[in-house]
């Protein structure tokens, strides 16, 4: 585990840490469903990220990174990240809130829904081939012409440390309704949320003495957790496959020692799993959300057994949909 | 105005009817958008009645309906509709709530999905030909072998009654938050909920001394009741052509006269501007609403100029999508 979290195991201190940045956030509504539980024989409890500012989680990584940038440092000269997604929406938004310049590198081929997101929120964008090494590149020759700082989507501690807060919440609110969650499961693409939410639970199961476990759930085509989690070392996606766009990136080495050591169990579900669970959760709790977010639900659909009788968190991760062209609306074109 | 709503004009009375029936109903949330309300140039909250029991407002009238069956003449025989979209899936789960058995009457043709959802309320569903002819002379059939009480979505007092508690409960939100509302706008189709609203936004801002205005919309290809606000009498939707599929009815002689006295006036929007307006509500407040929800947002949307620097309040009314075979889906299919 990365030293910089050694101090957040003290609980009182990570809870002070996310009250602080909780300021810079939504607190997000928990949701459930009859019918939902029903049909699966337990109890889900979702965690609504897709409401969260900018639509996604991933506000809260980007918000802690920021809080202690300005608290350590002072102000930045600004922000940079590459992102296609959430991550690059989120730090645009926060950047935006705090009044520091921001960049945002995308490969020139990312759909003008998502560069019409970030410039909406006053970041400029650096576009850059569609490959990572001109990623990092153009991230590397930004940083040393303007000397603006990289907040990393999920290889970050502050990144990581604030994504556990989604978690923390949850817990939170589960207490305050004599909930005991016996699971919180999240999907795991580049493994900031998994971390975070791990790290995040186990102080809490320290704190009260309950034993909340995190499972996650990837796509059988970017399975890269799963297979690490089995050798013991950061196994790679060489090339994923799947329709969920945000879970195809890879663990890194300050998350997956956290994963490693606290996750409870990595399913995997196929990509019609994942639209199946993605539709059914639009159909029946009435809210959108992006494909990226059903594998934790899918895995306890087709699972059932693993959580029956259980009170499981589900982590909705986002709803940042392209309507008109996104993938899950393509694919069930076909059907 | 019948005389049923007379002993309403009491707001106290009117409001205790509410509270009584608001145990069978969720609170639903009231929602907002920075990004919305900048484009528009003007303040809009949306209560939405797609979180409703049963995904939609039409929960309300039921509710109304049958606590005065129960409350009056004990528990009934059963209850009757004729329907295919939502009002018969309120009725079958209201049924159900109180343990009074129920029929639906639907088209031989209506969808499976919408079948589904009346079966897994509990309720048994007759089929009949689809035409309005043999739906009515069904309902009778039935009425007359086993002394069901038919619930008309639309036209009948204690309906009508219930639907305006989506409009009161939605002002008393906006008081508590100091929100003085100019508008509330509502999707027009059988008039129940036009009919509902008017009345009781009539009654806060007599007993409150303000002057809200209810606005309705319609498609273009439904659009009865423009019509009949203008001719003074009700006009027919002889071949309604509308993607819109629950509002392609007609007004009433019940709901007709409040929607006469009482309406601000009636805005008329085409297919296309109701699903941009779907897309951008779902897009943006990350919920899912249906096509039958979006006029009164659209119409905001297309003249901008009439609600500029003021607040409205829109009604969400339902989030019930197929989204496998959903008319907008299918309409994008071909953009």
């Amino acid at each position: 585990m990365h030293s910089y979290f050694t101090s957040f195991k003290k609980a009182q201190i990570l809870d002070n840490r996310y009250n602080e940045i909780s300021k810079f956030l939504h607190k997000t509504p928990v949701l459930t469903s009859n019918s939902i539980n029903t049909e699966v024989g337990s109890s889900l409890y979702f965690k609504c990220e897709n409401f969260q500012k900018s639509g996604a989680f991933k506000m809260r990584g980007v918000s802690n990174a920021i809080f202690e940038l300005v608290k350590n440092r002072g102000i930045t000269k600004g922000l940079i990240a590459h992102s296609s997604g959430n991550h690059g929406q989120a730090l645009a938004w926060a950047a935006k809130k705090h009044k520091i310049p921001c960049i945002i590198v995308m490969p020139e081929n990312a759909s003008e829904f998502k560069k019409k997101a970030i410039r909406a929120a006053g970041a400029k964008i650096h576009e850059c081939e569609s490959n990572i090494a001109s990623r990092i590149s153009s991230v590397k020759k930004i940083i040393s012409k303007l000397g603006f700082t990289e907040i990393h989507p999920s290889n970050q501690p502050s990144v990581i440390l604030g994504q556990g807060s989604a978690a923390w919440e949850l817990l939170k609110y589960c207490k305050s309704h004599n909930i005991n969650l016996d699971f919180i499961g999240v999907p795991i693409g580049g493994g900031g949320l998994a971390a975070g939410s791990c790290f995040s639970v186990a102080i809490w199961n320290k704190l009260h003495g309950t034993s909340t476990k995190v499972f996650g759930a990837e796509p059988t085509g970017a399975d890269d957790a799963y297979r690490s989690l089995k050798s013991g070392k950061i196994e790679r996606n060489e090339n994923p496959v799947t329709l969920a766009d945000g879970l195809r990136t890879e663990l890194g080495d300050v998350n997956f020692p956290l994963i490693q050591d606290l996750i409870h169990s990595i399913y995997l579900v196929s990509d019609s799993e994942i639209i199946n669970g993605q539709i059914k959760l639009i159909e029946r709790l009435k809210i959108m959300i992006e494909s990226n977010c059903s594998p934790p639900f899918s895995a306890v659909q087709k699972n059932k057994d693993d959580f029956k009788g259980k009170k499981t968190g589900i982590i909705l991760s986002g709803g940042n949909i392209d309507l008109k062209n996104s993938k899950w609306f393509i694919e069930n074109k076909k059907g």
